[in-house]
Formats: structure tokens, C-alpha cells, sequence
């Protein structure tokens, strides 16, 4: 890390700096400017966030620069190479495949989970969504119909072979919903909720983990990263789009997250423009881009009748309109030499 | 609410319409305009949330716009005049009042939460707060003493007679936190945490309930619905800074927050300046701000030293600059015909 | 519009609205509700700014609520289909077509410009996009070659063909501009410079109006209409990324404009995924993600040796990459059923 | 500056980078770490900028971190203390008072700007300001009287006395603007309008900056640094207010920027609680606030009839509020040891 001064400090300040990071143990190199100066600092990272905070407390300091990632088993320097992740023994989600997840916002009743299971089946999906405990804005809406759900999942899944992604919201469901589930989901409002990424990462399933509202892509490996250190290895990223000025969209889908990602994690990254736009008007363009801009899947709101959907139904696609994007999904599949099968 | 149809839509749209809220047990006032039409619905808004999803998904509908406010418990609608919320037994934050909260970020020891307390109350301050259970943006940083950490919240209180403000993290500690704490604070990354809202509004303590980094006021008054419709009627409101752009402050503080929550709700709010800047510079500018804007109170992050700090040592006032604060404090708070009493 | 009114607003301020709707010439259509009134106001939509300020000021008003659009020349209530624009009598960017604008940040000197525009044209490039006034956020930075950078651009241009795009900063010098180049930008920081705006609107040349930082979709169709409001039709949108809190890319670039904008105007719209990301390693995968959400176009910056660039090196193409990035373009292109020729 | 190589980078990129640093006039100071190698620059910074973009340019760096402000004239490496500003050998804008600038969005009439300017200076305004050139987001929209503006303007200072403040769009009207304001204003969508900061750096009358909605405090003070190196040192700025994802507010009133600012420039800061918030209600608190944070002063708009103003009427304050207003203004000007003498 790099330690800056203040300009024209005082030198017995940048002397007790230099014997500060000695005593904790890194090799200081000062460097001495016209106005100021900077002390570099060598040594383990281990330790990093603590011995930031020392520093960048002591007088004369301006700021303190890290220099290496603060994620480490999110990064390439642990790992080399894209991850590829195996959802219950079925389908893998990483390079060279596009992976569709697909279904409704809420599993509302039997007849529209297995109706909607079979429909995105029959266009091609590779797994079922469904939420089973739903985080609403408002405690007046909707909740979720929690275990019946999950039970509901697990016939749709029965009928169709399709595996199972669906969200959890408390630690203490976390069992519950991994008995159910073949992929946990913790969604956008959690993405910072620790106690929950720590007990999903002790779980033996893949989490698929959403970026927060107002996440930066550093943060969001942080989170991913909390998975990762407590056993788990099968983390799936969801871009879900971000928190800005823009009304026109629900959120603004931030693509350009997957090229910095693919620089940054070996982790794959998966899209749901569903939640990004808010609109289904702009689901299928923003599916393509995705695609093209390089990610390992995708993640559609699906709904047999939207208008009748219990909950997000403007973003909902109806089975033909999935049907038609999934037409097109294939062409850009190809379009990035990879495959749906 | 108001159907807006979209421009040139066809007359069975329309009739659809009208008759769809006819059977939704709503008064249907259709207005045909030259190039659109919009639809009244007047009725019930109990069950305005599912409504507005059904009608919004209907054919030829551009939008449906709310009139009455989601949140009925936070606002004026159902509680005139403003809230005071007693402590403990002890002091009360709301009209007339400016209370003072101020404490480290985290409990480290013993020797220090109690030198802390007891700064802090030499210096004026009405409530002690201290983190036990640390969220921590990084697995690897310092999480917090958890149980033992409230166990020298105890000492501190027994020793100055300081109420005592903690966070709590996870729905399972919440009644351990319960045991200890006056106050049960739920943090920004938490303020959608659905099952740890319910979870606190089924206690018998305040709790204080900050701003989510990307939250609109009107979801945080939805937030505090969660609490209030649980049977929680002590919520305390904290304003703690949004993340924008500007990088200059951690957060950027939303004052103006304070008066429109005045006409918005009769809780009482709250500004922590400390997180709200992320500078120990900026952090008295800030508190008198947030007095001569109209607020119930501060928090304030205090540490005896705080370039030894375990965590946010970077916004910690010292214990002389506090005091010079609360100096300036009380004479911001007799402009505003307050009192510290 | 629709006036909302306040809950339990006095009987006399809803007469006074229906009034003034009556004496302002539109036709009040009142809907009483059981806690709230709304009055709707219809007729012409020409005076609307000014009434919906006449009416949002009066007593017991909360808000009121536009119904169509406020761009009339750049929506599809006026023009049906989307537009075509013709440049220099040569290509056209609208429909059916991807047409590639690539070259330097900055015009620097002849050998450079000539340079950069044969390697464009050879990958296949449809124009030359150069800077010779540049905005820069220092004053200290260089300002671009302004009217000696105009003549190299020209002579780059007889030396390829390639038509010119090049930025205009002052409305003094839309003149001279217009009288070298083909194109004419307007870029992200004058998007509301409302002189500039109108200048350009009464010259005979395409105009490329750039989104600004903090530009909402809706503000920037405004600004296109007062281009065309003054006589220019030909308007070609450049999206180029939005100022969020992201900071690991430059801006985020917000492709979910393009499917926003194609259901809003008929106006041909481009992207920059140079600016929009700023850094070259993330430039192709969004230029791809851009045609695939159905864009008619990409800005691209290249430069000869992007590590000697007088501006923006860190986010131009060399040679090598850009002729990789058009072979991919090709295939994306034919994704789409667009075509480069 | 330092320069950030990527982690692992060949030893001969680190050869490269100190090679060029020296052939840059620069003196290199490489620090080699565990995982990552650092070089520092020590030098002249005139060229920083240029440098920065060279060094940035070379393969293996991953970043280069500037040391010193890229501003020189706006900060206090140049002036030690706050600046004070004289109007037009009048009052004074700087340390140890607070100067209020009040009246309409526009000019509208002779007798709606001179009775304003009565009305404002019985209350105790210090300034009239007053729209005759209007950048409006819409074509259709009001755009100001211009010149004939200006002479009301004229009328009015004669009448009371009062100062005038009024903005300026377009680089060719600057002399015209300087001959009737004594302070001219750069609005917010120009704060970047370059070729307008040069302009109205030539002349001899202060400029009234106001933040960009998108600004970061680091960009504003460079647009002020634009003034400062064309000669004009009387650079006053006014924050008014960023874009966030918030609706509540028309801005987000930055409050925050005000102690920044103190540290980083000399130049007097005043505070804009009408564009900062949009809402007449919450412009008294915020003007409150502001003064508490540390401001010079304030500027707010009044108007002697609201509901009929031809913009921004829904911000405006009515004359009655304004003098309440300036009443509770002389409790919290005397709380911070200010005079409004």
C-alpha cells in the first residue's frame, strides 16, 4: 500500500510513519517529493484492512492507497481460469455454454408453476425460477407462499427435470430452502446482508448472487467473497442492473459489468434483464446485448398470463414472447461461439 | 389511483378497463381526452397494491399512478402531530428535544467503551451507542465482539447511566440484543432486510431504523412500515448519507431528508454525520446542519483515540473535538428553540 | 393532465381549480374520491408547460401529472417509422444499416489523422471521427488544434473518403465548423447548452448529439426537439454512458437506452462504448452488446499508438484491436440482419 | 504521481516505465512488493496532465495516481485564508458575514421585478437576481426576456439600490450581460460550457459558479480554475444541488460540499436551497442549514405571486415567507458568529 501525506508536512510525521509500518511488520520506502511525500509500504496482505485503518489514522496522512485486490478467493490471483460451476449434477454454468433461467416472480398457485415450467421447457430453458419468499417494499403486498412454495417448486421440477433456483431471506431458512432448491438465490436487498452469505457458504449448493441496487462490482466480490471464505465454492453472479437518476428503466443495467468482470473474477456472471429494464418491451434486446457482451446466462421473468401475475408482471415475458427471445437467444449463442446444449 | 391509457388506444381497451375495476370493487370515472384517455378508480386502497399490479398489466394500460401514500401507520394520515419516543424510561426523542448519541463504532474493550461512555456523558451526550456485531464490507476485517461485546455495553451503562444504542444483524439475535440494548439499531445495509424488520417490530424496544445507501425516502417510510405494522410503534429514523457520485465524502448527507420527512411521518429523525461525511472534519459542520434543519437528534461516532480504532477510526471525533461540538451544539439547538434538557 | 389534489383538500380549491382549467380554455373533468380529488384538464397540448405551472402553484394542489409526451418533432406522433439519415449524399445510418465512426480522441497532427483514417477505412470504417476543439475538465490540458485541426480532418478526408464528425463547442464557431466537417457533435457537456443547440438546428448538416452525464432519456429527446424545433431534422443520438457511483468504468453505459428510445422516437440512434467504459479491454465486448440491443451505430476511438495519444489513450483501440473488433462486428451485424455495406 | 503497475508485470514494462519517467524530466522511484511493483514521479507538476496520460498509456500499468490538486489558482496552495469578494464597490461576500441574493426564476415584468426587488430588500436581501436569459429544458418553454430582461433589471437595481445578479448562456453575450449585472452567473448546465468559463474569465465583474448536477466538487472547482487562469479572480460558488436516484427533492441538496470546499479552496461558497430542493416548503430549513454548515450566504427565489410566475413557481417563495425567513436567517447568522451588516 501506498501512504500519502499531507503536503508540507512535518517531518518527525513522516518519521513516525516509517517506524509505524516497521512495527507492523512491512518494509517502508519513502519517497521524497517537492511538496510532498509518500511512503510505500511491503509486506503481507493479510492483515491489510486493519493496518489501513492505522495509517490512514495517523497525523499527516492524506490517504492511504491499497495496491492489491481486497477479494482474493473471487480473484484470478487464487485461481486461474473461468469457473465453471455444475448445478446438481446436471448442467454447467461457465465457459463456452449460455444458460437459461427461467419462470415466474412468485410461485403463486400448483397449476401456473408446472404450467410455466413446461412452457419455458418446451422453449428451451435450462432451469426454473420461482420465488417462494418474496421481499417486497411494502408490507402490505404480497410475501411469498414460503414452504407451500418450495413444495410447488419441487412438483414443477419433478414434472419437468428442471432444477430449481429460488431465493432465500433469512439465515434461519437457509436449511429449509437447500432441502427444496438446487441453486439458492440471495437477491439484490441481501447482497450486503452478512449473516446470510455466511450461511450460505456453508451450504453444499450453488448460490447465485445478485449485485445490490447500489453495489459496486468491488463490493459485490466482497459479498461473493464471504461465500467463498466460509467453504463455498459455487458462486454464480446475477447483474441486475443499478440505482440511477434514469426513471425510463426500472434500474440501469450496467453490461459493461461483465467485461470488467471477466477481468476481475473467475466466477461466471449470469443477466437478468427482467429486473434491469422493468419493462418486457426491453427484456429481448437487453438478453442479446448480454450475450453478446460476453456472459455465461441469463435469468427471465416468464409468466403464463402477466396481467394476472401476483407480482412484477409489466416485466414478465409472456410464453411467446420467451419463445420468440429464445429463437433469437440461439442466433447470438452462435453469434459468440457458444452453446445452448 | 388513475389509469393512464396510451395514446390512441383502442375503445375495447378502454371498456376493459372500466370493467375490470368494476369487479375489483372499484368506481370507475373514465375521462376521454383528445389524443388519450385516463381512468379513475376510486374504492378501498386496502388492497390498492395488487390492484394497481392487475390494472398495470392489462392491455393498452401506459401507467397507473398512486394517490394515496403506501405507508399509512408512518404517516399523518393515521397520527396527527409528531411523535416522542420515550427511552427506557428515560429520555425522550422527539419535539423540543435535540438528543445526543455518541460512542465508537465498534465495542474493542472493556477499558475502552467505558472511557468512551463516560467522554461522551462528560461531554453532554444523552444515549451511548457501540457496534457488537459489525457489518463489515469485507469477510476479513473485524466483525464485532458479538455477545461479549454487549456484555461491556452492560458495564458502560451500569457505569454512566447511559442508554445504550447497538445494531443488530441477524433475526435469531434479536432477542439476545433485546436483553442488553435500549435501542436496536438496523443498519443501512439492512434497512430491506424484510425478515429482520418483522423480527424487530415484535420486540418491546425503540428502534432506530437508518437510511439504506440507495433508498428513497418513500422506501424507508415503507421500511419502518414493516416495524410499525408489527406493533412496534417506537421507530427512530437515522439519515446517514446516500451514495452518489461525488467521492469527496463517503456518503453524501440528505439533509433536505429532514423536512420532507417532517410532512411525510410524525417519527422522529435523526442525522449521523459521522457516516453521513466519513471525515472527522466534516462531521460538527454536518451536526449543526442537521440541527438548523429541523432534526430530533445526532449520533456521532466518538473514539478516545481513534487513529487506534478497530474500524472507522477515519470519521471518529476525539474526545476534545466532541466537546467542542457539543459546545456549539447547544447554542444550535437554542436557535432552533430546542432544548438538550 | 391530471391535477391531484391534496387528501382532504378544501371544497373551494377544487372549485378554483375547475375554474381556472375553464378560463385557461381546457375542458375539467373532476373525479371526486373518498379521501382525494383529482381534476383532469383536456385540450391542447401547445400551452402545456406554462398551464401545468399555473395549475402545480395554485391552493390544495399536490401535483400534476402530463399526459403526453413533451417532444412532438422527435416522437412518433409526428413521424411514423424511424428516420434515415443521409450524410454528405453518401451513407446513410438509420435502418437495416451499421455504420462504424472511428479515429482519434484528438485531431494532433496530419501524419496522425491521415494515418488513423486509412487504418479505419481499411477495417472497414464508415467515417472519421477526430477533435479539434476539445472540452477537457482542465484548463491546463490540451484544448485541441481547434481551426488547423479542421484542415487536417480534411485533408484525411480526401485522402480516404471517409466522411468527417467533429465537435462543436461554441455557437460562434458552428459556422467554420459546419464549412469543414460532414457531421457535427455536440457532446455529453453541452447537451444542454441551449444556444449551442439552436445554432446548430439552423445549419443544412447531420448533427450527433451525445447524452449527457446526467441526462435522463426524456431531457435529452428534449434537447434533440430543439434542434428540430429549429429546422434541423437530421438528429443521430449517440448514447455514451451515464455518471454513476460505479467507478470502474468511466461512465456506465446505458445500452437499455437504445430499446427505450426506439419506442420513443424515430430518431437513428449510436453508441460509444469508447467513452462509455474507458478502458480499451472493454470497448468490443459493449460495441457487440450494443448491436445486438439494436443500435444503428458505433463511435469508436483508435489510434495509431494509443500509449502516445494527447487525450483519452487509455480508452482508444490501436489498429490491431479495432481490426479484430470489425471482423466481429460483422458477425453481430448479420446477427441483427443488419448489414455494414 | 504514482504509477500502479498490474500485479506480475514483466520486469521489462518496469524498465520501460522508469526509463520514461527520467526521458519526461521526471525523477523515478520504483518500490518492488510481493505481488506488485509501484513507481513514484517526483517533478515538476506543470505537465502532470500530459504525463499522467503517457505514463497511464504504457503496457503494464494499471493505473497512475495524481498527488498534488490538478487546481493551483482555487486553492490554498496559491492564497492562504478565504477570499472576499467586493460587488460593485459595494457589499462584501466572504468570512465573517452571510449575503443573501433573492428574487424571481425570471424576469417577467417592470412591475414584477421592481416590486420584488422592494419586497426583498425590506426583508433585508442584499442582491436581486433575475432571469433574462432562461435555459430551459424544453423549446416550447418560456425562455426569457434577454435584453429587454436586462434593462428591467437596470430598473430595478436604480430603484433600490440592490445589486444584480443574472446569468449568462451564450460566450457572444457576455459584454451585453457585463454591462447591465454586477454579477454574472454561470447556471448549472454550463458549468463545462468551456468557451462561456473563458468568456466570462475576461472580464471585471465577479461570476457567480453554480455546480453542474452531475459535478463532482473536484471537476467545479477546475470549471473555476478555468475562470481564475483567464485573469478574473472573483469566482464565487454556489452549490444548488446534485442529480440522485431521490424524487422527493427536485436535487439533493450537497450540504457536505460546504466544508469540503473550506478545506480545498480559498473562494466563498453560497448555498442555493430553491433548484437544491425544489419545494418552497423545504426552503427555509435548508437555507438554515446551510448557514449552520458554514456558507457565505444564500440565494432564493421570491416571487410576490408564486402561482402565477412563469417558471419555477413551485420553488418560489412567497414575500411573506421570505421575511420569516430572513428573520429566523439572523438568529442562525448570529449562532455562527457572522453579521448580514
Amino acid at each position: 500500500m501506498i501512504v500519502v501525506m499531507k503536503a508540507h508536512t512535518e517531518k518527525e510525521n513522516i518519521e513516525a510513519i516509517i517506524e509505524k509500518i516497521q512495527t507492523l511488520g512491512y518494509l517502508p520506502h519513502p519517497i521524497y517529493g517537492v511538496e510532498r511525500t509518500v511512503v510505500g509500504a511491503v509486506g503481507s496482505e493479510k492483515e491489510r484492512e486493519r493496518v489501513m485503518e492505522i495509517l490512514g489514522n495517523m497525523p499527516g496522512v492524506e490517504r492511504v492507497v491499497p495496491i492489491l485486490k481486497p477479494y482474493k478467493l473471487a480473484s484470478y490471483e487464487v485461481k486461474q481460469g473461468p469457473s465453471s460451476i455444475r448445478i446438481n449434477g446436471g448442467i454447467e454454468i461457465g465457459p463456452g455454454k449460455i444458460r437459461v433461467i427461467a419462470g415466474p416472480c412468485s410461485v403463486e398457485t400448483e397449476e401456473q408453476i408446472v404450467e410455466t415450467a413446461k412452457i419455458v421447457k418446451a422453449a428451451g430453458a435450462h432451469a426454473l425460477r420461482g420465488g417462494a419468499y418474496k421481499p417486497r417494499t411494502s408490507p402490505y403486498a404480497f410475501q411469498g407462499m414460503e414452504k407451500e412454495g418450495l413444495k410447488l417448486l419441487d412438483i414443477a421440477r419433478r414434472e419437468t427435470g428442471l432444477p430449481v433456483v429460488t431465493e432465500v431471506l433469512n439465515p434461519k431458512d437457509v436449511d429449509l430452502v437447500e432441502a427444496f432448491a438446487d441453486v439458492l438465490q440471495i437477491g439484490a436487498r441481501n447482497v450486503q446482508n452478512f449473516p446470510l452469505l455466511k450461511a450460505v457458504g456453508g451450504i453444499k449448493k450453488p448460490v447465485l448472487l445478485k449485485r445490490g441496487m447500489s453495489t459496486t462490482i468491488k463490493e459485490w466480490l466482497m459479498s461473493a467473497e464471504y461465500i467463498l471464505s466460509e467453504g463455498n465454492q459455487d458462486v454464480i453472479l446475477c447483474e441486475r442492473g443499478i440505482r440511477t437518476f434514469e426513471t425510463a428503466t426500472r434500474n440501469t443495467l450496467d453490461l459493461s459489468a461483465i467485461p470488467v468482470l471477466r477481468e476481475e473474477t473467475h466466477l461466471p456472471v449470469i443477466v437478468d434483464p427482467s429486473h434491469g429494464t422493468g419493462y418486457r418491451s426491453y427484456v429481448a434486446p437487453m438478453a442479446y446485448a448480454a450475450i453478446a457482451a460476453g456472459c455465461d446466462g441469463l435469468m427471465v421473468e416468464v409468466h403464463p398470463r402477466p396481467d394476472e401475475a401476483w407480482s412484477d408482471g409489466a416485466q414478465s415475458l409472456t410464453p411467446e414472447m420467451f419463445s420468440e427471445m429464445m429463437a433469437k437467444v440461439k442466433i447470438f449463442t452462435e453469434a459468440v461461439g457458444r452453446s445452448l446444449d
